[in-house]
């Protein structure tokens, strides 16, 4: 593996001292901030996570802030899931498309009030996108990026940690609800929520002054729970069947192609840009989609650009992110496949940089 | 430094596998998209980029096309810089800017047809913008990302490396102008452009399958003229004042502080969207500016944040990239100094990772 070069355009966050501190060995580079890979080993962060708690730095889900009177418009444009159930005080999982029905971000919407929104953002520029149509509809609505930065605290024992740090009414908060609670006298957006399947929570910390002191508040009341600083971990989010934007879907997928039909509300997402692209594949269904798919053989190198998967010898789809999974004793993969042969057992074969491996498509994600 | 950890997301190019194996050590991440940093040593590459001649995989230069009636009606409400005198085959370096004035992006934008452009972009996804902007304004023009994946001849030899390759007639392309020439039957745009003051070349190489073959015929070409893989080099683009979009300026900057106001016509541009809000600044001049620093003392640590400046213990301004210079023997930065301060000569102080060092306003840059 290479090294990265440090520069000002790769952003640092409020927390990277805490993040240099606690022996980050690796990076990747998200929304144009420095994101934490490794800190023991992938397998051991992966294994620590399951069993204890974690706090992560993801800065990087930069916010988009939405305010104005419309704002909850102009989100209701952004996004084919219908918002108009949707009351503050919770995150909605929204694919935002282009007007061809293109994915050009998998955010959580969260919606602080009627005209304040935050959108956080996967890894693309959303915030261009989002101020170019807001300014192209001549809407009234100021959109930009505030100095919020998420803390995720991830693991079994986040509900504890927390807890100890925010008070016993934080357990109380539902998935993908949030509430406002304090630090040092400063009100918090906490959300259940996270980049996970082990469960815990995403502290928006707003002011970059107090993202130190949350972290090492943190830290001190976690000791004996075995705290430890960790990151969005690649055998975990596979297994789990949490997909990533630039990996596992691009702006040349649907969201009914990433398996996020149930997102979209085609017939009633009024004012969505891409509703009418999104009407026909809504009826008709995607021909091809993102699959839980094993495959066999000793540990796989690390997945960097598509595979191709085949069924014989004929192109049927392309593997998008893979990784040895310990638990399951398998190599764990996310890929597209074509809906010829995207049925439970289907037998593929995927050309990887070490060879051709036979490859089977899942029931479902792992955890 | 730390590992950089390879995923689909950070794309690699269709040059990739020749940068490996000449012996890339490091990389950025620009566009979503690997930028190799460094070979030998940053050190030993600039003494070689201006010596001799290098080929650099400027992949990440992605391309934003813009096709079709209103392309240049759009491109124009993108940039203060007066487009109506440019003709097909010429490049402009146009400041792209949003509704405040503020920077979006500096690319070049390549004139191929009245009804046809390129938009070369710096780091960040332009695209999204320009897609906003085109469908709020409902223009008749397909805006995209092509398959085109620049590659840049750099250094005093250019001229006859690409004599050899593509015929003694390259020699004639004046600065920032393009012209066609052929490799393997394919039309190649070639302008004389590139992101140093060695001079050269960029081939805006459209097919990924014709990237290798080109990579290695420059190879085999350049042999006896010392040819080497290189990149974009941090000391030689410091001393030529080359900026560097998301280092050296931000959206927080009017085109006026970055120093580049002579490539805005505010009073003619008509269309520009940033137009009304740079009326003023364009009357009275920036409050701040890109200036050339040096920095006393030592090598300085890698730039990876901004560097306050001051003076008598007030701020007023900021170092955002910097580095030792062997040929000047000295620190050359660029930083953005307050009016009051941006006199040549003006003594300030500079807080680096290594401490306090005196630094002093130049008059220009060194190349």
């Amino acid at each position: 593996m290479a090294l990265i070069s440090p520069s000002r355009r790769l952003r640092r966050t409020p927390f990277s001292d805490g993040v240099e501190a606690a022996g980050v060995k690796a990076y990747t580079v998200y929304n144009h901030m420095l994101l934490p890979t490794v800190f023991e080993s992938v397998e051991a962060d992966y294994h620590h996570l399951k069993k204890h708690v974690q706090i992560w730095d993801v800065s990087v889900e930069r916010q988009v802030e939405l305010r104005g009177p419309d704002a909850a418009r102009l989100m209701q444009m952004l996004t084919p899931r219908d918002l108009r159930g949707m009351l503050p005080g919770r995150c909605f999982y929204v694919p935002i498309v282009d007007e061809t029905g293109g994915m050009l971000n998998d955010p959580v919407a969260v919606k602080l009030a009627e005209d304040r929104w935050w959108i956080s953002i996967a890894d693309s520029d959303l915030l261009l996108w989002v101020k170019g149509i807001a300014n192209g509809y001549r809407l009234d609505v100021l959109v930009d990026e505030p100095d919020v930065s998420p803390l995720a605290i991830q693991g079994p024992k986040a509900d504890e940690l927390m807890a100890r740090v925010f008070g016993e009414t934080i357990r109380d908060i539902r998935f993908f609800r949030f509430g406002l609670f304090q630090f040092e006298g400063r009100d918090l957006v906490i959300a259940r929520s996270g980049y996970s399947k082990q469960g815990g929570f995403e502290i928006y910390v707003q002011g970059s002054d107090i993202a130190m002191p949350i972290w090492n508040t943190l830290f001190a009341a976690g000791e004996d729970l075995n705290v430890r600083a960790g990151c969005p971990n690649a055998i975990e989010r596979i297994e789990g069947g949490l997909l990533s934007y630039g990996n596992d879907m691009t702006d040349d997928n649907t969201p009914h192609e990433c398996g996020l039909g149930r997102f979209c509300d085609t017939q009633t997402a009024i004012g969505c840009i891409g509703r009418d692209a999104l009407l026909r594949v809504s009826k008709e269904g995607p021909v091809q989609q993102v699959q839980a798919i094993t495959i066999d053989g000793d540990p796989v190198p690390p997945c960097d650009r598509v595979w191709p998967l085949f069924a014989q010898g004929r192109r049927v789809g392309q593997v998008t992110s893979a990784i040895w999974s310990p638990d399951y004793s398998t190599n764990v993969a996310i890929g597209m496949v074509r809906m010829t042969h995207w049925d439970s057992g289907t037998k593929l074969e995927v050309e990887t940089p070490a060879g051709r491996r036979s490859a089977t498509v899942q029931p479902g994600f792992w955890a």
